[in-house]
């Protein structure tokens, strides 16, 4: 299997600008590369994130998928995700997180302390200390494509992807994606060994990885936010603010989703009040992501 | 078992300016008969809810809680919830709902249209047609006590309780809510036969119910906001708008449980970081509601 | 002129679940007396609002307008408000004001300090030193009625008025309330003798005053949020959370009033894009409330 | 004096990917040459903006500021605007607006009709009709410049400026802008011939100009957001969602302001609440624009 890692400087935004570093055929399956969330920089509890970060969240990519054009949706299989070191960190960083005040939502409030946590990763479990344990659970905080004209930071989640931080971006799901320029421009980073819904410090279980995706395409098909299955599932991921904007553009794209399938827009409106999911994502990134989903046994198909 | 039943109009804000119809002792188990969201007006499709109802969410209340004073927590064991008829009702009511202009959220567009979808029970199943065909899994919509001086409409979830349509307050769970006034005054209704995650169109699976419920009291112990205590969860509700601000006060009174229970702060933040869960119950009352928790094999206590 | 003074306990609520102090007919102007947001308990800067103050906003009310019945519309004309003492209060409080952490929005930084301004009034001026030095601009901050149901407390705005906070509730202005219980029942207090526009860190300068205003009816005219009209322009409030809601509902409200008027809805829609003005009267209540206007010269009536 | 106009295709993105159209010294006057927001595609009413238009707001630029380093700030100052036709263009579009659903206020309400309204310019007015006739007050609805890393689609403001759609960045004021990479890459457009307060509909009285600018540079000082100037008073503009934060960051910067001049920022905070100016300046766009201001006579200086 072909290995992709990333030639050069690491790409902080989701865009057109910058050159294709490989080139993948619909259909092939490759391990990617990816650095943690603090490029790497953080491996001990006496680190200070606010002194060594400037941005955050490197990116694996654009890798150009061949026979991309606009007007189709990109497949990514998430096949395995495999750690590249034995540890993961997480953090408290100042005006940053989702109990903390923030460079969006001002206050004149000191301060929240910094703070290093390293996790010891072992048997399958992320350890801490004895409350902080928790399982390995990997999942892809960001994934996405390159939107028409923007050039969208790796810390902001939209209707590209890009970083939402949702946990069900993991092992044996498929993502579907928008194609919004020729090759789609495929980007992937920000592994996390675990994380609780809503990333609420904003700093999950950050680890270095190499990431097994099969790719896909579907031609002349477009979806306007990305869409998850899994074997039981399908979701829908809406990012925005205020968040119940992000929770209206993930039931309401699930309802398209359904009716794709079949469905009347009321009915499926209907079915969702009684038995659709909807959980956060992420509460701490510049748009909030929300994830609707319907258990497939109730998506019935004609 | 001592039955309650609402003996004349039914309430429809939770306050301490009414007479309460009934006094339970700590510890009582008694069956509560409530009316569903339409005060039982609504039996089949082509009733229109906008015509017939002034005031939605009837409540069985106040009953007065013996002992219970303003500090105190009032504890609420769901016992049983079983239907006193044999269909729940839902429906499309214009200006409300989650993918619904409304009357908060103001736009010039038309409103959506009015719809009645009744759903017949039977073997544990509330069935409408083919798709709309779902599991009985019923919950009070609505439950709480009073205000130390507002009376609050029950459409409204609030720190009080109220309307938070949480489908964790549900048989076998245990509610805690907030004393604020002599005698506690707790009301409930609104029975869910069944809901999804954010009660998308407003309207669930609406029946009227039996409800048993036991109560008792934790004296000199007071709670900010209702919470939920399952055999595996610990679960905090936040009811608030924007819906970004619901979340922040699930998450951060859960801390304040986690550390009731002898966690360090920041500790708790980053537990909740890796391993919480944030839900959301409601995205179509005055306030959202949202559900933070974290399993309890990972709340140690020391 | 008839004078009215709370002659007991002041109320902290809106609704009609208290007796009313004083009955006013339509046509008569009376003198209304009210106490400071801290009820007259903050007088030097080392006092300490956060020990002393248990509810703030003190009302004077409720008053029985006579005839009135709910459909109908009373209209409050503010004559006059003349401070009742030499001095204004203001202050930071923990937990509390637009850059600060709250009880809704929050977080776990450490409160901002506590910290009392005083303000001494002479000759048209409040000046606690040279830079903090203002012009008498008196006005409402609490004004309204009771609602069909609910006691809504005096720190929170809603379609009712209550605690808007808005410095249009001024003298020379009138302000239209809608009726919603036989009588009215209005109330009013929370003197500001001035404000900026948001009410920054939530505390004005704050004041006990005589406020004469003249009441009167309009019959079977119904209207769904408060109005003002001074000389020269028409005025709504809206307050909700977040504030797009607040604005949406102020601007969609002048639409009706437009309309009213003898707009076209659409044209109307047009006019306020291209002139309406639309300022933050509070950003620190429970909800925010926020003013949409129209100059009279572009509010041409058939 | 020097004229800028367009070479080839307009930007529709704020960022540091395309080639500079020109480069300008510090302390120079040019004129630039902009059209309006549907790219002058817009003539009369029976024109469909949702058919003709694929991007909004055609930005002339970049233009290198010579000598612009990233921690400075740039200064422009706007001398005079002119229209380039004798007409401007309002219109209803579909899923937009600030009464209406849009793509991230999700609803499955009926879009609102689309339409068009052309205003002749004449004598220093704009007329439609009897009713919807307003003064000529020219302002720039997006200027700013290249974000550090990110390509900013032109109808999104933020804190490098871009669609503020503020009616302050008008004749007479002067603008500072971040400078985030060398050459500053400044764009303007999207002139409006004028706009209440929140560009209601999203769309202003749209037309193409001629506007004239000196530019400057301050170096080695740096900003966050775009501030404003008048002979009278001091402004910045925040610009995020939900408003609540975009109030939070201007009030929070112009803190900042006061104490670059010699303010404590709890007096600033304190005189702000008093005296401070809060108005929205659009409600329509990806993030709202609001402007605070204080008049500089509250402003001492030391």
């Amino acid at each position: 299997m072909r290995e992709i890692r990333q030639p050069g400087a690491y790409s902080y935004v989701y865009g057109k600008y910058e050159e294709p570093i490989a080139t993948v055929k619909p259909g092939e399956t490759v391990a990617i590369y990816t650095k943690d969330a603090f490029t790497d920089q953080i491996s001990k509890e006496t680190d200070r994130p606010s002194q060594i970060m400037s941005n955050p969240n490197p990116q694996t990519g654009p890798i150009y998928i061949e026979g991309a054009e606009p007007g189709d949706t990109l497949v990514a299989r998430i096949i395995e995700i495999e750690p590249t070191r034995d540890y993961a960190v997480s953090a408290l960083i100042p005006n940053f997180g989702g109990l903390s005040n923030t460079n969006i939502t001002r206050t004149l409030n000191e301060p929240i302390p910094e703070k290093v946590w390293i996790y010891k990763l072992e048997d399958g479990v992320l350890t801490n200390n004895k409350r902080l344990s928790f399982p390995w659970r990997p999942f892809l905080g960001t994934i996405g494509t390159a939107p028409a004209l923007e050039a969208i930071s790796s810390i902001t989640p939209y209707d590209h992807g890009g970083n939402m931080d949702v946990p069900d971006v993991k092992p044996g799901n498929t993502i579907y994606l928008p194609v919004r320029v020729p090759g789609a421009y495929f980007f992937t980073g920000d592994v996390h060994g675990g994380q609780g819904q809503g990333e609420l410090c904003g700093v999950a279980l950050e680890i270095s990885a190499k990431v097994t995706i099969q790719f896909d395409l579907i031609k002349n098909k477009s979806i306007n936010w990305p869409r998850i299955e899994s074997d039981t599932e399908y979701m829908v991921v809406g990012s925005a603010r205020p968040m119940e904007d992000a929770a209206r553009i993930a039931y309401a794209e699930l309802i398209v989703w359904l009716e794709e399938l079949g469905w009347d827009k009321w009915e499926a409106y209907q079915a969702l009040t009684q038995i659709g999911e909807l959980y956060v994502g992420n509460m701490v990134d510049p748009n909030y992501s929300l994830v609707a989903k319907i258990d497939k046994k109730y998506a019935l198909i004609d």
